[in-house]
């Protein structure tokens, strides 16, 4: 059925990957999941469609699932990210392996129905789940900045925060949910404006409200802990400051220091982090590439309370950043009057391991020289025993 | 928030990959992919989503897509096979490229809502497109017989038919649309109750009748297709056959006509064939893993008429063929009680390209013997002067 206007285009955010583009984005892939496998995580994967009692339990929440019944009247989801699914993945069928700390890793495309360029797009990412330890939180710091820099991005910046500051501060000072959130979401999307205007309504102390109109300006390096701990004593903030700072000291073993600046105003926009968070930028690029960080609680929710950290490169997104490959053709064309021949010289050829483009019907040599020159085939060979 | 029992399952169909089932996936699918490269096919993938008004324009028809709508109303579907977005893809953003014809080959998950168990599936597959030659449909055929027999499984069978024989008898004999449809769906079920019921009361001349009968029988050698030719002399019939007996002998070329039979009973469930179809069986499934043909009508529903013929295995349902093979641990596990010690060991031993797991937090030999133990990591390294 000869197809409509709509019929010949694909819906919005989505995107077709040409042989140069799907080329690239899996040698991106593949040299980041190569990486992964080196630091020991095992590569899973989770299934396109998940229940929203899964990925989203509070499905009144306004978000930016793709979202649909099944014919039993469940709702569906395809997945926006993977660090739920597969905790849903370990607490069930990996449940009771019993090697803890598992490393996972993962290269899978995630759907988000926003207003974003992409809304199919390619991600990778692990997964270090059973550890509360720093080095944990280190070790996944230090093999995001190691991806990154494997893919050859320069210039690359990573921050690092905690959200058991900004929580601190709102647990200690009483602060109500409706009013967390909103600070929670102008700070996430760094509005200072908004943020000001939230907090001068808050009615919190005057030296909260300062400590959370400065916290976006803590941006630098160990330094910046000190003068947290000047401004607040709460155990909360105090134990959230020294885990960062161990944290920081073991990435300056791991070598990877220089990229990394600590930000106290950093908060991610999934709610499942519960300690050090960390986003990773490249030159125009105006989102972060890399979101990470721990999320202590999530585990509990599936029935296996454990704790966890990990990361997601938006990989999709960082394609643009790469000059694309030449794709090449086939190494040989083979062609001529006789078609017996030219199948019988193609088998020859692929069985010496040539990759061979066989000729349909007969050709001539002009014809076969074009051939070639289009679809840069480097040799050309005619069957014929006079030639063509 | 604590998942409800729905919220720890994944939807009917779906399922995930632990690490040994996703390496064997890619194995098989590395190796299918490898193949086709050889033969000249360049890879390309379009997106999950299309529109329904691309891949299903009828959207009246009742089938196995998975549908929902989009914010603007329209309805979006999950891709449920590769040839249709491709066919829009070369149509669109490839047209007038100039080289054809062009071979392109995938590997992607399509999505089926149907009650079959794997409703997400991996396919891969390639498309030939441009050429009307039976070269061009020996060589698919050619093609599949070879990534089936690649992979390492036994006993395989492939059928080959051709529309044209059945299309050439509804059409010469004035068959009404409706009963060419439950015709047409009682012999893709191979439904021979079906096939006689409806026979039988269609009204059609006695010699019709009894060839239409015949059909699912004509299974074979070459001698099947004199056998046709004597039941019938219709034009398009003698086409269809003398167009089979060519692609028949072309196989014979290529080497594989040992592993093909005719099989004039066989159609395709696909609306888009018109020529030669074929589908590959391995024992113990009972359904096609290999399903291909030429469809020569479908590009021009895109506006570029151009002949095509390809095919697509059901790479995710053949998992089950292979044993799962070990997923190898990490070459060395570090440990110690010096976090930064085994940090620097770490570090060191991946720039040598070893693959290594680093202890979280101190560790004694047992349990280190333990968890190398438990992860197939054959060796041990004490960061400790003193050993641990």
């Amino acid at each position: 059925m000869l197809r409509t206007n709509l019929g010949q285009r694909i819906p919005e955010g989505m995107r077709d990957l040409l042989p140069e583009e799907i080329a690239m984005q899996e040698r991106l892939e593949e040299k980041t999941l190569t990486l992964f496998r080196q630091w020991s995580y095992q590569k899973v994967l989770t299934p396109t469609l998940e229940f929203t009692a899964c990925v989203q339990p509070d499905v009144e929440q306004a978000d930016s699932l793709y979202k649909f019944f099944d014919r039993e009247g469940r709702i569906l989801a395809l997945r926006s990210e993977l660090t739920t699914p597969i905790a849903r993945l370990v607490s069930t069928r990996m449940r009771g392996g019993g090697n803890l700390p598992l490393r996972l890793c993962y290269g899978a495309d995630v759907y988000r129905n926003a207003s974003v360029r992409h809304r199919e797009f390619r991600q990778v990412g692990v997964e270090l789940v059973g550890s509360d330890h720093e080095l944990a939180d280190a070790e996944v710091i230090a093999l995001a900045v190691e991806a990154i820099a494997g893919l050859g991005l320069k210039n690359y910046q990573f921050n690092l925060g905690h959200m058991g500051i900004f929580s601190g501060l709102m647990l200690e000072a009483g602060i109500d949910e409706s009013l967390q959130a909103k600070l929670e979401e102008a700070l996430t999307r760094k509005d200072m404006v908004g943020v000001e205007s939230w907090v001068r309504q808050s009615g919190l102390p005057g030296r909260v409200q300062e400590l959370l109109l400065r916290l976006p300006h803590f941006h630098g390096g160990e330094e910046i802990l000190d003068e947290v701990l000047n401004w607040s004593e709460r155990p909360a903030i105090r134990e959230a400051v020294e885990s960062l700072r161990r944290i920081y000291r073991y990435l300056e073993n791991f070598g990877v220091q220089a990229n990394v600046s600590l930000d106290l105003g950093i908060l991610r926009g999934f709610s499942y982090y519960t300690g050090a968070i960390f986003e990773g930028y490249v030159p125009g690029m105006g989102f972060p590439v890399v979101e990470g960080g721990r999320y202590d609680a999530l585990y509990a929710d599936f029935g296996s309370p454990l704790p966890a950290t990990g990361f997601a490169i938006h990989l999709g997104n960082l394609l643009e950043q790469f000059p694309l490959p030449v794709v090449e053709g086939a190494d040989i064309l083979v062609y001529g009057s006789d078609d017996e021949k030219i199948i019988h010289q193609c088998q020859a050829l692929r069985a010496k391991g040539k990759r061979v483009e066989m000729a349909l019907g007969t050709i001539e040599n002009q014809v076969a020289r074009n051939i070639a020159l289009l679809k840069h085939i480097p040799e050309l060979l005619c069957v014929d025993e006079k030639g063509c």
